[in-house]
């Protein structure tokens, strides 16, 4: 199974790289399903066309609309197969049996039957398939949503029994941090499921995290690499417990949330329930969630969520906020997470306070803090956010060597 | 049903405009199926990107790309039309039931089924389908070759029984000639199935063939006009046998043939079918077949190709030609035929012997003759043909009264 982003197959000469590099992999013996996203950009053209005839592009539509992206690169890459003496068959996500719910513009997957790339490979040839789509239970086009294909690839890896997915992208692997921010950033060779997902979930933006949800549950092994060089990548696979662990695997770092604090609600059994429920139905996603103990009866609930939905929850929970006694919504959108993220965090104490130590020697001011086996997260003010990604990366060792 | 070509929804504002009349159709209490063609050139830029990676494009995968083309056409006019206020669901070939047979780039339709097209008008909505593709029996997405969209318009109306078909395009309808060639050309108000297909035969572009022997075999009327002016254009209808038919409708020309000849082949039975046969096996479409009288048991047929067809029909018969015992074949690409079309020429003798004539005057020499019922061809030299359609369109007084 491998996966071809975007960018790997932005134009004639990337897709002629790209069916060069499936035929030989299938010269070495191997089976070959690929799995392609829309060329480079294209998405976001037709998400520019769709406002521009309709102020609200309706969901079936934009689905039909943006699957005709994977269906343009995937055609073109079986073309270039063709070209190279080896037979290759496209199948949309229908004909793939990618089949979903009815939930357009973020659709989760049901079923995949994929009886005919089992033909296809039978007859000796590649199948190549369309990532980000599938079918609905009414028979309707959906989308899988962000990080979308790469759902796709695991999904397909997983009902095929592949021996490998390979997620092919732009960079060459899973860095211990953004290499933008710290230069010395180190490509790790091999990675946790757990590890993977905690990274993805706090802004390592390689895997989306739902692909990898997937990978776990199925076991299947992810090897995240590079289109433009070819070298080996970063493995994703199942934690080795015979092996001694890396403290920490990397420093992650996301600035698309903002921080939200509703001050002094009533502490009693439900209020947070209906607080969360009334978000949830206003689909705003909530990432962190901090309650400090209660005071007199009454308590302060800080959470995260996206930028974007900032406006929204502002919206929901000035409409509630009576019912739950609260003094006062603050919010502050100058903020950004820190993580560090380690399996072997687990066996060795410790870690937590060495990082609030290197936070503090930096100036930077702790805003929340949420933890979970393996991981730990910090709110730290917007413009101090890189200082403190180089200065974790350096104090955990994680430098190349 | 109203069928909408690839300049008729070339850009969001052209979208927007089309939503608008299909809106306005729909309040003045019709049901309406639309059927979509591709935006604007975005076909051709298909074509290209595949030859940008293969050499030779496989006939399955070409399709797949293709049909994406009115996948985003009809996903965006669906948007504008629900902007507007009305519901619309687009299909694709294969989800409105559009049967066709496995040939890729020229399929023909074999089965029209449509339950979710009428299932969607019973609901109130408008049903908007991908025009030019279908999904053969083998399950593979097809396209029906040049005209594509057309056909899949009349044979939809066919089979919904729909009180008419509206073909919108950048003309306001079929003229007595090119109005490129003859200012004073006249649009037709009524056209019948006859005559619209001898003049879609011999160079009237408005129409594909193949949607028009579709409309005459099933009886469907077909309005064609124009998706910029809304004005009403021409009916092709039926032949009505109790009203007075025009001598001539149109004069029609086309420059897209070469001449080939064959000299002096044996005059016996099964000659004649060899050649024939062998370039239908070579995929040269041959179109006027002339054969004159035998002289000393030898006979020359001349006949015309498409110019793209020559260089192959011409390999054709060098190999044959030992058998037919030709003496020579010649080729000529220098000529075009121009024709006169008309239901009222099968009651008035003489209309053969005044376009000569017209054609003697203007100095123009006739290389080929060739007629059905209602027309008259003739292949003549490339540099005269635009003299010989204007004169021809003054002398059979179908100028603009």
């Amino acid at each position: 199974m491998q996966k071809y982003g975007g960018t790997s197959v932005a134009d004639p000469d990337r897709i002629r790289a790209v069916a060069d590099h499936v035929v030989r992999t299938h010269r070495a013996g191997k089976q070959v399903v690929v799995v392609v996203s829309a060329m480079g950009k294209s998405t976001d053209d037709f998400v520019r066309l769709a406002h521009d005839v309709s102020s609200d592009p309706h969901g079936r539509e934009m689905d039909m609309l943006l699957t005709a992206g994977e269906r343009i690169s995937m055609a073109l890459l079986c073309m270039a197969i063709i070209d190279l003496g080896l037979h290759a068959v496209s199948f949309t996500g229908s004909q793939a049996g990618i089949v979903t719910d009815t939930v357009h513009g973020k659709a989760k997957i049901l079923e995949v039957k994929g009886d005919r790339i089992r033909e296809t490979l039978a007859n000796g040839a590649v199948a190549v398939v369309a990532g980000f789509q599938g079918i609905s239970t009414d028979r309707d086009i959906t989308t899988l949503g962000r990080g979308g294909s790469d759902t796709t690839a695991v999904a397909l890896a997983a009902s095929l029994g592949a021996e490998v997915c390979e997620i092919y992208t732009d960079v060459s692997g899973v860095f211990t941090a953004d290499p933008r921010v710290v230069p010395e950033a180190r490509k790790l060779a091999k990675v946790s499921f757990e590890e993977m997902l905690e990274m993805a979930a706090t802004g390592g933006k390689v895997l989306a995290l739902r692909s990898v949800e997937f990978a776990r549950n199925y076991g299947v092994p992810v090897h995240v690499r590079s289109s433009f060089t070819w070298e080996p990548g970063t493995w994703v696979v199942e934690e080795d417990l015979s092996m001694e662990q890396a403290i920490i695997s990397g420093v992650t770092h996301d600035a698309s949330e903002a921080k939200v604090t509703i001050a002094q609600v009533a502490d009693r059994p439900g209020v947070a329930a209906s607080l969360f429920r009334a978000l949830a139905d206003a689909a705003v996603n909530v990432d962190m969630i901090v309650q400090n103990v209660s005071t007199a009866g009454h308590t302060d609930i800080s959470f995260t969520v996206p930028k974007d939905d900032l406006h929204r929850a502002i919206a929901v929970m000035e409409k509630i906020s009576g019912d739950l006694e609260a003094t006062g919504i603050t919010h502050d959108s100058n903020v950004a997470r820190v993580s560090v993220v380690g399996a072997g965090m687990r066996t060795n104490p410790g870690v937590a306070a060495k990082m609030f130590e290197v936070l503090a020697r930096q100036g930077v001011n702790i805003e929340m803090i949420s933890t979970s086996s393996i991981r730990i997260s910090c709110v730290v003010p917007l413009p101090d956010v890189e200082r403190a990604v180089i200065a974790l990366h350096s104090a955990f060792d994680l430098q190349i060597a």
